[in-house]
């Protein structure tokens, strides 16, 4: 066991609680979500407050971020889960009082623009934290998905021993094995924090990056940016999710690889997790060690005390 | 006039040096945007390199910077005028030789991904440039608003003095006046020299911004990670261009009107710059006023020698 991880712990009987850091979104979507998650075997605890909207944001800064961690130190609840991707945890990175956060690690699950704050919670605090569809998109999947992604999380959340995440297909776009703590998720939102004081210290690291909508050129660019930021220097390895509706998927894998190749570390695609169809949870911020060739990350960690 | 500026000379009867350091474009709307610049009476040599091609890019990252050395460096011209933006500038910055540009200053046209290029020009080298329709832009334009365009890319090319810059109709998100040298072009491409070192340093500048086809929450996004990243203290004032094709006008307006007022420097939106149907050439990179009352930037001094 990595000593300094700062691990919370499970759910062990306790609710999952709300939250709204980001976009605000259709409510029947996210009940179905969490009804989802419920069927699961989770127990779902909803404040009122993460219906709040301002423009479209799920309220204020401030209203989102003390939401946040109201949720987080619900002694009530076991972890804290995210209704809605889309933006908005970037703006309330400078209101969080993260050592508060971290003195009282939480199981935080989400994905897309959660990323954000799992920079920092996994990055900088080392709290691992859950991969998983938000309540929107769990709410948004076919039933087949959506029960197949609902039942690896709970079992993530409840503390059990992470399985392996396996590329469906693997495309290795450069061979080779890896370990390292597993950081990132989204790629626009992980280059979002290019610059500011949120990014996290990837050296050392594994990477995951997924993304949704983003034209080939737009991904090339962001990579091109974490690049010539140095962001990227000390990468041990690379694991690319889904890059959704982002154009042809053979010009999408050929920016990829050539936008990643000047890393010279291993880089796998295929794994089933981000914007497609199946969105597998998978813990961040654990120490994983990554098959290129066979397009497998194993967990050697737990992401739970 | 300000003795730290590195004025190039202006055209005085030799060619314009077409080059494509960013975008694969099609050579049609190229060609009538060339001939519309030689209508308004600036002779253009386009060297057939622009015609390269690799993927999106208009030839190799190696071609694209060599092809635009060339130019600069071309005795029979007095200026270098982009084909297109789209993206690719940004992937040859680390190639380029600025000190060795810098020590032969040349006037350079373009705008959108030339953004990138212009933000060491102008910025770091002090190498004053001319925000204008790029080639296909210029072939792509209505008519009358290309006469418009050339016309004054022309007089800017051949060193008449700089006319006002009006905003049409003017929008005057936070009042006052402002001086400082005018920075800035595309949004995103600014952005995406966010953590780079090619970021220009904007302290006791005018930042102009415009952008085409970015949502809301997309423009909110980048001028949250440009404030995070404390790349905007010191801006004096800021001038908006077009936001085409980004939204709901008002959604945009507030967004900007949101994201800028931190800075609490004057903000005046507005000005016929930009992907929309008009793009008026104007000069970067040197001193400014800018009145975002009455929607007005004067320039102070030349950009040429």
């Amino acid at each position: 066991m990595t000593p300094t991880l700062n691990r919370p712990e499970a759910l062990a009987g306790r609710v999952v609680a709300a939250a709204a850091p980001s976009s605000c979104f259709d409510r029947e979507l996210f009940l179905r979500g969490v009804k989802r998650l419920e069927q699961a075997g989770a127990p779902v605890r909803v404040p009122e407050e993460v219906y709040a909207r301002r423009g479209f944001l799920a309220g204020s800064d401030e209203q989102r971020a003390s939401a946040l961690v109201r949720a987080w130190e619900d002694p009530d609840a076991g972890a804290v889960w995210c209704a809605r991707g889309g933006y908005g945890s970037l703006r309330i990175l400078p209101l969080l009082d993260f050592e508060r956060m971290a003195s009282a690690p939480r199981l935080m699950a989400g994905f897309s623009d959660v990323t954000a704050l799992f920079s920092v919670l996994c990055g900088r605090l080392r709290v691992p934290a859950i991969h998983a569809p938000v309540a929107t998109a769990l709410g948004k999947m076919e039933q087949a998905h959506a029960a197949e992604a609902a039942g690896a999380l709970v079992r993530l959340l409840s503390g059990e021993p992470p399985l392996p995440l396996r590329a469906d297909p693997p495309l290795t776009l450069r061979p080779g094995k890896a370990e390292g703590r597993l950081l990132g998720g989204n790629l626009a939102t992980l280059c979002s924090l290019c610059g500011t004081p949120f990014f996290p210290d990837l050296a050392g690291c594994v990477l995951f990056l997924e993304d949704h909508r983003e034209a080939p050129y737009r991904i090339d660019r962001m990579l091109a940016q974490l690049r010539l930021s140095g962001l990227l220097s000390g990468v041990t390895g690379v694991a690319l999710g889904g890059f959704s509706d982002c154009g042809p998927p053979d010009q999408v894998e050929q920016v990829l690889a050539d936008a990643l190749s000047p890393l010279e570390v291993p880089v796998a695609g295929g794994f089933p997790a981000g914007h497609g169809k199946r969105n597998l949870p998978f813990a961040l911020g654990v120490p994983v060690s990554l098959d290129a060739d066979a397009g497998v990350i194993t967990f050697l960690e737990s992401p739970t005390a």
